[in-house]
C-alpha cells in the first residue's frame, strides 16, 4: 500500500468536508490515520444531516475509527483548525500529529495544544479556507449553532 | 413542572451511568437540563455499547439533547469529572453551569476550565465514586481505553 503523504491525508478530509456540503451540512472533513499511512476512518460535521451537534469533522472521524487501546500512533486530519471541544479531544488522546488544512477562518484551540506539546502541521489549503469563507458567509446561522455562538 | 435540584439532576446522569454499568460499558452517565429545569437529553458513554469512543456520558447527553442555537442557558450534569475532551465540549459550548458527581477517581479538566471562569457544582456522591473506584479497579483495560491512556 502506498504511504499516503500529508496532502494526500488532507484530500481525504476533504472530499468528506464536500460530500458535507452537497449535503447542506457544515463543510468541514476529518479523517484518522494511522502512522504507517493506513486511513482508519473519515468522518464530516454531521449537526444537520444527524441532528447531532456533537459530530464535527474531527469526532466523526474519531468515531468511525471505532477502537483501539489508545491513539498515540494515529494522525487526526481536519479541513479547519479544531474548535475547542475537538481540541480537547486531541489533548486527551495524543493523536502523533494533526494535520490541519484551514486555519485561517477559525483557530480554535490549536494555540493552546502547540503550547501544549501536540504537533499541528498547518497546510494552509486555499481550497479549504476558500469552502469555509463561503459557507460562513452563506449560513452564519448554521455556523454559529455549530460552534455555539449566539 | 417540578424544578429539580443539584442532586435529582445528578440522579438522572447517575440512572444512566447505572444503566452503562449494567450493559457491561464504562459507568459514567451525563445529563443536560434547561436552566428552568426542564431535561433536554440524558445519556452515558457508549464505547462499548456502539463501539464508539467518541461518546462519553457528557457527550452522549450532549447528542441525546439535539439541536440549539446555543447553551448558554443549560446545565451539563455528569456523574464523574469531566476528561479534557469533554472539557473541550464544556468551553466551546459554555454551559451556564456544569454539576459533577465524583471528582476524586478523576478530575480531568476541571481545574482549567474553572481558571477560564466556568461555574463547576462539585456534589462529592459518594454513590458515583464508589460505582467509578470499583470499574476502574475492575476493568483497568476498559478505563483505559476510554481515556486514550496506554
Amino acid at each position: 500500500m502506498a504511504i499516503l503523504n500529508p496532502s494526500e491525508m488532507l484530500s481525504v478530509a476533504l472530499e468528506q468536508a464536500l460530500i458535507g456540503n452537497e449535503e447542506g451540512g457544515v463543510p468541514v472533513g476529518g479523517a484518522v490515520f494511522h502512522v504507517d499511512g493506513t486511513l482508519l476512518g473519515a468522518g464530516r460535521n454531521r449537526l444537520v444531516q444527524e441532528g447531532n451537534g456533537s459530530l464535527h469533522g474531527e469526532t466523526d472521524a474519531f468515531r468511525a475509527a471505532g477502537r483501539r487501546p489508545h491513539w498515540h500512533d494515529t494522525i487526526l486530519v481536519t479541513t479547519l483548525a479544531p474548535c475547542w471541544y475537538c481540541s480537547g479531544l486531541i489533548y486527551q488522546f495524543r493523536f502523533r500529529q494533526i494535520i490541519v488544512g484551514d486555519s485561517v477562518n477559525a483557530q480554535g484551540g490549536t494555540k493552546w495544544l502547540r503550547e501544549q506539546g501536540i504537533d499541528i502541521l498547518d497546510l494552509h489549503s486555499q481550497e479549504c479556507i476558500d469552502l469555509i469563507a463561503e459557507f460562513q458567509q452563506r449560513r452564519p446561522d448554521l455556523w454559529n449553532e455549530c460552534i455555539g455562538e449566539v
